[in-house]
Order: C-alpha cells, then sequence, then structure tokens
C-alpha cells in the first residue's frame, strides 16, 4: 500500500479545461511555456510534457504507452473533447480544486464543471488584476478604488482566495508600502487613458498592483502570487520571490496568508521564505511537470529550507486535461519517493511520513484557506 | 573503518552554547532560522533539524531514535541543561572550535568552555560591528576610527579571524574602495547621533562597514563574512556571495584569506569565487543540517567548483548543544559519502580521498587561520 | 552497444590548442579557471579537471589511470607536445569543431590544423569585439562603423557564426535597441582616444558592443554569448542569461539564432530561455568537465526547461588537449547516463532517446548553424 492512498489531494492553483476540440498547433501550444513550435526547435513533444503526455495519457485514451504523438492526436480528436475531458479528468484522486478564473474564462470551464468531472467540489480563486481591469472600463479615476474595493468584495463572497500577477505586469520588485488613495488616483487616470482612447484596460502600474495586494489583505483572504517560471511574457529576472521579502515583511501582520507560486527556478529561494515568514506558503507547481526526470530533485529542493507545514500541492493546469493527469500523477509519486526514501534511510519515521504527506497533500492549504474539514 | 576515523575536525564558525534550561517554544525557536511556532507552520519539530534532534540526540540522552518531541523534551528537562549540554557536546569528535562572539556572548559558553566539554581548544573570532558597537558608546567621531582600530587590535591579540555581518546591516553590495578617514568621521557621527538619542549604537552604513573590513584586513588576520543564508532579519536577496566580487579583487593584493560562510541557496557562486580567486574559502554551514536528506547535494554542489583546498567545515552551531551534534555529523557523513563515491567511481584514488579528506575536515583551516599544527 | 555508438559529434564551440610544451605552472594555469597555482589553495590538480587529467589522459600517454600529476607531466615533456596533442585529440569522436579564432590565435592551432588531427574538418566563428579591435588600431571615428561591417562581413565569408564576450566587458544587462550611427561614432571616439594614447583598443562599451550584436545579426548568422562561468574577469553577477531576455526578444524577428554558452551556475534560466524563445540554443560547455561527478546533474538540471531540440555540445577547450578529452568524455557519459536511465524509468522510448542524442550530439548544432549535411 502506498503512502498516499486515501490521503486527500487539494489542488490550490489551476485553472480550467477546454471544452472543445484543438487541433496540433493548439495543442503543443498549451503544452509548455513555450508559445508554440517554430522554426528551430521542432515539435513541442520533444519536451517532458510532451512525452509525458505520450506515457501517462495515451493509455488512458487505449492507447498504448508512449504511443507516437500522431496517434495520440489521431485518437483525441476521434474520441473528443468531452470524451477526452471526461476520462482524463474523471482519473483524477483530487477532489478539492481551487480554481483561477482571471484568466481567458470564456474558454474554460467553471470551478464548479471542473471539479463535477470528479466528483468533487470546486472554489474560486479570484484575480485581482481581473477585476481592477472590468472596472476600469466604466468608470473613472476618482471612483476607482472605491468600485475596486466594491466589486473585489463581492466577487470574493464565495472565493477563497485572491491572486496577483504583478510578475507579469511590474515584476516582484514591489514597494511594501500601502499606496494612498491619492497615488491610487493618479495611477489609475494614466490607465483609464488608456481607455479612453479605446484600448482595453490593463493594470500595469506598480502602485495599482500594490493597491490591489493590498485591497485583498484587507478581505482577510489568502494571497497568491505568481513567481518565477512562466511564459516568453514575464521577465523572469525580476521574479525572484526573494524581491517580494519587503512585502512579505510588511503583510506578516495583517495574519493573511501568502502563497508563492511555482517559484522554479527559485524554488529554494522560496523555501527560504517559507522557513523564516510563518504565513508563507510555497508549491512547485507549473514546474514539476515540465522537468521530467528530474521532478523529484526539484520538489526536494523545496523541502530543503520550507517547514513541512509550508508546503502545498498545485498542478497550474491549464486548458489541457492531460496537464491535469501528468502534474497530479508527478506530483504523487514524488512526495511518495521522497517521503518513502527518508523512512528507508532513518531520516524519520513511517507516522512521520503520513503525518507529512497529509498536510502537503491537503491539510496545510484546509488550514490556510480555512476550506473547513473535507 | 571509515574515511574519517582519526581525521581532525576544525570547526572554523561556531558560537557557544546556552548554560540554562529552555522550554519548548525558546527550544523550538532555537532549530532553525524561523523566529519561532506561529499560526501557520504548525511545530518547528517538523522540519528537518527538528526530525535530526529526535533521530541523532534523543539516543543520548537514552532515548530511543526517533522519539516523540515530547518526550525528548521532558527527558532534557530532566536531565538538566549542564548534562544535556556534556553529554551532547562530549560526543563531538571536534577538537578545535573557532568562535565567534559577537552575538549575546552573555547567554553563551566562552570559547574555552565550550572546547573543555570535548576536551579540544577554543580560539576566537572578533565580530567588527560588536567592536565598533561598543567603542562608540564612549567617544566621538573625531576619536571613533583610531579608536576601534586601537580596541580591535587589542581584542585581535589572542583571536585567530574577523567577522563581518555587512549582509545584516548593508548587504553585500559593497563598494571595494577602502574609505577615507572623513568618510568615516562622517559616518560614525551619523550613529553616534544615535547614541546621543538614548539608542544603542548599531553599524547600519555601507562606509562603517567597510571601514571595519579594512581595518580587519590590516590586521593580516582571515576575514569571515556571513553569506546567504540567516533569518527574517536578513534581506537575502542582497547576500548572494558575487555581490562581494569587486570587494574580493580590492583584498586580493592584502594577502588576507576570506572566508565565505553558510553561502546557501548562493553555494555554487561561492564556489566559484573560491576557484577564481586563491584567497578565498568557502562552507556550508549551517545550511547543512538544515536541508535534511539533501544535505549530500548541497555539499556536492558546493565542490563543483571550489577547488579541494578551498573548503572548510563549520557547524555554525548557536545555542543547543544538538545543533553542535547534528551539523558535525551530517557534515561528516556528507563528505565521507562524497569521497568514497568517487573513489567506487573511479573518480580519485582512496589515497586522494583521504588528502582531500585531512584538508576540508581541517588542514584548509589550520592553513587558512595558521592555526599550527594540531 | 552504447546509445551514442556512431551519432556524430559537432563541437559547436572550443578554441584551438597549444603547439608547444608547457611548464608545471603553465599547465596548471590553463586547467581550470583560476589563474594558477596560489599561496592558498594548493595545487590545481586538486581540483575535478585536474583529477580527470590523471584519470583519464595518463592511458592515453602510456601512464595508468591516476598516475600522479608529477609522472604524468615528466610522461608528456619527455613526448612533446606535439605527440600528445596527436595522441590526444586523435582519440577523440569529434569530427566537427566550430572554432572561436578570437583570443591569442597565435599561440593556438587554427581550425584546421586542430581538425587534422582528427580527420575531420573544423569552421570558424568570428569574435565579434576582436574585428572592432583590429579596426580600430587604424580608423577614426566617422569611418569606424562602417569599416567594421566591411571587415566583419570579409572575416565572415567562411565563418559559421559569430561570438559576444559581451560577459566579459559590459555584463548582460544590454539595452535591446540597435544603436544610433550617431551612438556609435560617438562611443567609438572614446575608444579611439585610448588608441591615440598609445593604448590598444579594447572593446567595453555597451553601445560598441550592441553595434557589434546587431552588425552580426545582420549577417544572418547564429551568435554565440558568453554566458555565466568563466575567469576572475568576469563580473559573474552581470551574467545571467536572464539579463539578455530583452535583447533576446528583440533578436527574435531577425530570424538569428542566439546560441548561450556555458551558463553555469544560471544554466536552469538558460533552459527557461530556451523553452520560451524558439530562437534560443543552450549548452553547460566548460562547466560541465569542472564539476566532477556533479557533471551528470549540471546537464540534467539544463535539460530541465530547454527542449531537446534546443541542446548543443560544445567543449570550450582551450589551450590544453585534454580539455578536449575530457569534455568529449563527461558529456558523452552524462548524455548517455541521462538517456539510458530515461529508457529504464519509462520516462521515454529508446527510439526517443535515439533521436533526441542525435539532435543534442550534433542535430541540432548542424541545423541552427546550417551546416549541412554530416
Amino acid at each position: 500500500m502506498s503512502l498516499l492512498d486515501g490521503v486527500e489531494l487539494v489542488d490550490h492553483h489551476c485553472h480550467g479545461i477546454i471544452g472543445t476540440d484543438v487541433d496540433r498547433a493548439g495543442f503543443e501550444s498549451l503544452l509548455c511555456e513555450a508559445d508554440g513550435p517554430g522554426r528551430w526547435h521542432g515539435t513541442l513533444f520533444d519536451t517532458h510534457v510532451g512525452l509525458s503526455v505520450r506515457r501517462w495519457c495515451a493509455p488512458l485514451l487505449d492507447l498504448p504507452s508512449h504511443a507516437p504523438a500522431d496517434d495520440y492526436l489521431r485518437r483525441r480528436r476521434d474520441l473528443g473533447a468531452a470524451e477526452v475531458n471526461r476520462r482524463l479528468i474523471g482519473s483524477l484522486p483530487t477532489r478539492q480544486f481551487l480554481v483561477d478564473t482571471g484568466f481567458q474564462p470564456d474558454i474554460l470551464t467553471s470551478p464548479v464543471e471542473l471539479a463535477d468531472l470528479t466528483g468533487g467540489s470546486g472554489r474560486e480563486i479570484v484575480r485581482l488584476e481581473q477585476v481592477a481591469e472590468q472596472v476600469a472600463q466604466g468608470t473613472d479615476a476618482a471612483h476607482f478604488a472605491d468600485q475596486v474595493r466594491a466589486e473585489l468584495t463581492r466577487r470574493c463572497t464565495h472565493a477563497v482566495g485572491v491572486k496577483s500577477v504583478a510578475a507579469y505586469r511590474v515584476g516582484l520588485r514591489l514597494d511594501p508600502a500601502r499606496p494612498t488613495e491619492a497615488q491610487v488616483r493618479d495611477a489609475a487616470a494614466g490607465m483609464l487613458r488608456d481607455v479612453d482612447h479605446g484600448l482595453t484596460a490593463r493594470v500595469a502600474d506598480p502602485v495599482l498592483t500594490r493597491f490591489l495586494i493590498w485591497s485583498g489583505a484587507d478581505l482577510h483572504l489568502p494571497i497568491q502570487f505568481h513567481v518565477g517560471y512562466g511564459d516568453a511574457d514575464v521577465d523572469l529576472a525580476e521574479c525572484d520571490p526573494l524581491l517580494l521579502t519587503p512585502l512579505l515583511r510588511a503583510l506578516g501582520p495583517t495574519g493573511v496568508p501568502v502563497m508563492l507560486l511555482h517559484n522554479y527556478p527559485f524554488h529554494r529561494h522560496a523555501g527560504y521564505l517559507a522557513q523564516v515568514f510563518d504565513h508563507v506558503f510555497v508549491d512547485v507547481g507549473l514546474a514539476l511537470h515540465n522537468v521530467g526526470p528530474r521532478a523529484p530533485q526539484v520538489l526536494a529542493e523545496l523541502l530543503e529550507l520550507a517547514p513541512f507545514g509550508a508546503v502545498l500541492f498545485s498542478s497550474d493546469a491549464f486548458g489541457l486535461p492531460e496537464l491535469y493527469v501528468i502534474a497530479t500523477e508527478v506530483f504523487r509519486r514524488c512526495l511518495t519517493g521522497y517521503l518513502d526514501s527518508g523512512v528507508a534511510a532513518g531520516d524519520w519515521t513511517s507516522d512521520d511520513a503520513s503525518r507529512i504527506a497529509t498536510g502537503i497533500c491537503g491539510g496545510n492549504a484546509r488550514r490556510a484557506y480555512q476550506l473547513g474539514p473535507p
């Protein structure tokens, strides 16, 4: 019997899946953080995620493990998106999903639609920038702050957390101070001028970013931050979680948990922050299923300094149900391997291993997000 | 017979131990770099150091290995601090301790008291900032520099090195130039104004930091730098040893060895510096006993670029005798494993392994600190 | 039969070898990135490269593996440089060498001389700074840009790529914009004033660096960048490949491949760039043969995010033929081990492994440098 048998799994950061069929280019563009197959590197099936699709998902579609990519895509098309989604998501052991609804919600399943495929439950994480950008389409600078706060409160009535994509907009080198109302008004005026000129509102100003973070903290909900690894839009040099140190110090007294997502290749830095700040939680979602046979080392590196009570599971799966399957399988294998090895080496007992596993798989998330008992 | 049998061990950076009993909260607060147990992460016994205490220290107190934390603390209290210290420190193979006396010396054993528990000898490392802060309590800006130099010379009569905690005060992004007397006077005036206002003197000015480092170099003693991993007071983003590169270049001609302590998670950077600068020595003290089963990888990463002649052993143990036991055990296991594996793989011979072990365990420290023969 | 048997090897970044005998100090100074043996660390034979020379090169000179350094150097001297070069280079499986001719070409073999020792072929990589510095010895600021472009075009007639050592001159934190002609003229004037004062021309100005990079891109040749690990002249803190992100974005539309060389200790960062930018290629040359038993992990870390189609082989060997032997042996062992382990673990099939190996060993370089079929 495996260590994780019967242990509840909470995926504390994921997105929905696409309900429609995708062609090969579309499929490859969703596999990893590359925009899609290009001139120089060849097919993105020659990445770890691509190889993992063939390994773990092919059998769920009645193909042999490691079936060629063409066979896999043909079978996927023959079954249709609905059946593929049903099979792949239905295979997951996860019963609790915390879903970031802030990016392309129109093409993705809702939290409830997603969770229904596993018979589990889905809760929402509200993306701060999305709320602000919706508000910005119909307000003025003088009312922006109040309207954002009101709309955020409304949207969060049933949400369990908020998320900041500061990393994608202004980087993580953030002044920790809460901006004044006057500063927010001036910064909002800048964004609203773009709207007046017909552009879509886009929060890309450190003052607005900080206003949103502090507004989230005022709701006493956990705040997720995209940290580290992402696509070509991110400036990874400005996404080291250590850059958040002053803000983490400032948020400490609010009692609000801060969730550092992904973190790779700075996950050791994140582990350090989790050790010295009691309100910081960390994961290596997204990274874990992208690094192939090195996933055990990446998880183990996070666990070097992070206290066991500070570590969470997330898939960060987006769009393709395959990514849920792979991320979850890889995570469970890595955690099991790590804890079993420690028992074998005498580092800890099997009781310790069970307690640690229960926390990392779901207990820590339940506590931090105040989800109540499973 | 093990590779390290009979090999002398010099702990080139440690602190004293506490002579009195501590309660559970006090014990947990000394385990790792977290301030103490908090609301979110649970007990700090669920860290690698906490698990290691139960594994390796429980038997030294007549308990089974992996005894529960409560049992361990009860037994510790029953035996009393003096007996616990005697048993734990007495179990060490270390006979030479270089002790940083600059932090909370009033509650810690002196170098001689510590070493007496093992029948070994203890030498002092003088913390530069502490000397300056003591002088600052009774001087004026015009005499500050001369008095610091005089007091430092006096304090170092029997010391074997000095230490800078620039990392905790101003970060490591230091201008390499020796500041002028006028610059030091002005910077001292700023600190002394705080003293005049009733505050305790605190060196937190890059000019004073640099003045102290150059004053230390003038004494021709090795200079230790805290680098990387530390508690929440450190701004880890400013503690990458690479930030010291200009200063290391400038110090090269003085002939003074520079000791980069801890270094995690930048220990590969430290290894690089040790390769390209002959006067740079490195360790992964503190980190090694905090990372649990990953300690072999952390040491191995330091040894990627660092020449074997540049690597030292330190425990950085502070307060709890348990930390000496664990740090020393972990270091010896890791080094033995690393060198034995290399022999098995044909990377080097067993004679090579013995020579390298002798250097890293003590020979390199003896040479760098000019300690004389064992 | 091994995975790499019969697989073509293209060394896409190396230098020539020295045709004359070297003494012990000279030999040690070429072993790794230290200037040479110093007062504190002892002989540089106690580095991973030093140990590898004794392990792998001694038998090629008829000595037992792990022969002492003195024996090795004596035997080397007895055989003479020509015979040593013939034996060591002759032992290589590499048949295609892309040779950076920009550093100390007067004491090194030419690409053809080098390749002749293996019966293979050698092609040239032109160092941008060297061309500019040669032009600067006989021009004025008004004609500098045109003359550099003309000379670069001439020098690249038969070259397959260009190389920038921006890392050694100004760091990698480069403004991505192509400088204007007026900016180049002004910057050239600064360099030429040094020449007027009798100094040797040296490109150490970000404007000139950027001018050279864009001039290289205009030739539609791949551009190599020194990144990360190098000797004490480099400021490693300014050599993180992530600092190149804005320039990589800007170069994307030119269709020119960019080769990030070495990358250690930032090779995970390089792997990320290779995933999100289709025109970016990466290697861990130089690092791989310097890190001893950790080479498999270093290569594996590069392969965490880098698509298999983006990874290249280079030795970065310079001066000593030993470095070719060791770099090539280490690379082949690491790649074989990595791919074989993946087959054994079920991560990929042996057909996948063969395809990936063929690309990384040579196919990717042939495609990127448009070398034609082997």
